[in-house]
């Protein structure tokens, strides 16, 4: 569609820069880069070769915005950094916001952090070192430095005054943070409410005082999770004795909700990563170590069946058969699961209705059950001609279907009971049981039944 | 953890307005209610049965802030929205911003719809009407027609003063559109920029005039593109003929990234919604029609079985060993369908850079089969004591995992160069293939190996 071209890069475009690269045609490339947005650029680098983006940064030292370094795939930017030497990297790092700069630092080796480091000014070095402090994954480091408070006794007109004359203030900001004499926050007043109020107005008639404050150590998800529901641009950052100490905005927490949403979704397929920009070695290791654990899961599976071989032997149809079994557990499963874990992300899924839900999937997997086994049943008893057969496969499809209902919801509650990511290890625990019990309960009825 | 407890409501708050509610104690009631976050408010309410919903409606009926409608599940919505009546309805959509109010009419039935309409004042059924008549998922459904436009040729201190004089304008804005004499938008200033200014400096000499201006019928996903990348708070919304009609806001935005994560990863496991608050018997019969299709695709599978019901019957070690190629296939096919979903969606993945992935996933493919042929190898051998079982299985391994590889970046490619969503229908056809080649490449290589 046309807006997929308005918005973001073209493919002609990206040809055009490799063209100018592989020429040399520094003018032409500057050119065409120089109208870029920031995170287009981003984009764009992530779409060259090592060699091209070594020239692009080369031809661009003197010109290029390093704000497309955060914008950056952390494989592509681990290259970009590596090429653009330190003392490069520490200019581009002292024109970043404090939460950039941050985020750019922490990916670093120990020992590249220490030669960037010792090259940018004092302060924004403490700046940088501040935010490492906090711990991954945590408001402290996701807040940055820059922001606006104000005492409530000022009026709108001095604050107007204040930021009109102000020149070392935040390039962009949303809303004022009002604080009290120990620098702790007791309000908000939004740039609109601001404008809209006659100068001799107080600050603290204006704030609205409910301002949800966020601990430094308050887990990102949690942090998304109260932008999500409070429409925020913005929030303040305390420390322990509750000072004002940064604040976060919602361009950040869109990149965490992103974030967030994408690990779930790659980690009940057992990856860490989307992987587009990695080498195929790193690729192939990562995904491997799944893999094996999946191996061994279908191991156990197959020693379940191996403990039917004389029944199989007799009756060779079951062999024919018992996949369909596994596989409708593992799809209805699946389902469920996915279900799960997405409500446990929004806290849809709670403590409180968790019971309800349980016996819900419990209900849903019978009836869903009932149904395919007398679909399924019917399906071999005709294929094979032995009403028999039909009755064991429908059975078996019932109690599969049932176990996996609970198994899809029980498992992710069961992990969050115990603090592990119910998507990082849902999966391989779910095909599990439905690959167990769905052969079990086949060919266990089979040989009660047939023989 | 705490943080928990102090964004979002707490299992104990819920437990204390079920109480009220059941005891009918209005008075508690209300206090605990009135000081909830609407979004909380959305959330209570979707944690009660029917009876203690029409109980809450009725006590708060003068009290209740109606911006909770737009917050809640679907499912609870349409219920809550016939508990209330089409009078208070009216009464409450009066009260939205005339996004969130389309966004509540277009769910209803016609009836209902006309019913709601035919009690709204004038100008506020034209503008619900206005909205519901551009199509589902576009720019022109997600806008509100509340903003502030003003002209480039005012300064800074006019416009100020407009702001304070004028009540009409929208409660919360967070940056101005400049439009030129026929209304067509060509800058906007930040209100923080406009702050800064002095009284008599012009818009236009402050303007940033590289506004991303986004059409009317621009699909959802796109747009939701485009303020990710640029970070933006609000974007302006024009008719074909450029005209200024709207404006879009980031905070619905993040519903839109929310919604559009969740649908892939749903579709994927063959799921339309989380159905959380959803009846046992819609949940049953849409997961039903997922099922009913996998069916189909394992009974393909068993026909694939079927040809080699001899083999089997001669070497019954085949029928214990089959399921491990097949499960190894799906497991996988699904970390690059994953993978190729997701960057679809992010635009990581596009025509420039497609043939390299699928190269690579190939690559990635072949080398761990290679090695999970060894290692299946190795395991079979030992088991059944016969070195070509364990040839035969490593042989089908590489072969399978390679089409897995192939399989789950082609499928999700061709159904977007179909324009089919990739999410929706790339499970079903990538266990397809893996069960097909998985059965077919190990027991058609041990009737030609073993027999
Ligand atoms: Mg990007
Ligand atoms: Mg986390
Ligand atoms: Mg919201
Ligand atoms: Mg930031
Ligand atoms: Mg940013
Ligand atoms: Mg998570
Ligand atoms: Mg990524
Ligand atoms: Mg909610
Ligand atoms: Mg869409
Ligand atoms: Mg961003
Ligand atoms: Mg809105
Ligand atoms: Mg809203
Ligand atoms: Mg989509």
């Amino acid at each position: 569609d046309e807006s997929a071209e308005v918005f973001g890069l073209g493919p002609d475009f990206i040809d055009m820069v490799v063209e100018g690269l592989d020429n040399d045609h520094a003018a032409a490339v500057s050119r065409l880069v120089s109208t870029l947005h920031h995170a287009d650029l981003a984009d764009l680098i992530e779409r060259l070769s090592r060699d091209q983006r070594a020239r692009l940064l080369e031809m661009g030292r003197d010109s290029l915005n390093y704000d497309f370094l955060p914008e950056l795939d952390e494989t592509v930017r681990d290259e970009v950094v590596e090429l653009m030497g330190f003392a490069d990297l520490a200019a581009a790092l002292a024109d970043l916001d404090s939460d950039d700069a941050v985020y750019i630092v922490e990916n670093l080796g120990q020992e590249e952090r220490d030669q960037v480091l010792a090259r940018l000014p004092g302060d924004q070095r403490m700046a940088i070192e501040h935010g490492l402090a906090f711990e991954e994954d945590t408001a402290g480091r996701l807040m940055q430095r820059e922001l606006v408070a104000v005492p409530s006794y000022w009026t709108v007109g001095e604050t107007i005054d204040y930021l009109r004359s102000n020149a070392r203030l935040p390039d962009e900001f949303y809303q004022l943070f009002v604080v009290d004499p120990r620098h702790r926050p007791i309000g908000t007043v939004r740039l609109s409410r601001l404008l809209r109020c006659k100068r001799p107005t107080r600050l603290g008639d204006i704030m609205d005082p409910n301002v949800p404050v966020i601990a430094s150590t308050t887990d990102q998800e949690d942090v998304a999770f109260l932008f999500r529901q409070r429409d925020l641009l913005s929030a303040p950052v305390i420390d322990p004795s509750g000072r004002l100490i940064g604040r976060i905005t919602i361009d950040d927490i869109v990149d965490v909700i992103d974030e967030e949403a994408e690990d779930d979704m790659l980690r009940m397929a057992g990856l860490s990563e989307t992987h587009v920009y990695e080498t195929v070695y790193k690729t192939t290791k990562s995904r491997f170590l799944w893999l094996i654990v999946n191996l061994g899961t279908a191991v156990l599976a197959s020693l379940v069946i191996g403990l039917f071989e004389s029944t199989i032997q007799q009756v060779v149809a079951l062999a024919v058969l018992m996949p369909i079994v596994a596989s409708m557990g593992g799809n209805a499963g699946t389902q469920t699961m996915t279900v799960a874990v997405r409500a446990l992300a929004t806290r849809e899924l709670a403590a409180d209705n968790a019971l309800r839900l349980i016996g819900k999937e419990a209900l849903v997997g019978l009836l869903n059950g009932v149904m395919l086994a007398v679909i399924s049943g019917a399906v071999a008893w005709a294929w094979f001609g032995r009403p028999e057969i039909g009755l064991v496969i429908g059975a078996a499809m019932v109690i599969n279907l049932v176990g996996a209902g609970l198994a899809g919801i029980l498992i992710p509650l069961g992990l969050e009971k115990l603090k592990v990511d119910p998507a990082l290890a849902s999966g391989v625990f779910l095909t599990t049981v439905t690959d167990v019990v769905g052969f079990f309960a086949f060919l266990g009825l089979a040989a009660l039944v047939l023989l």
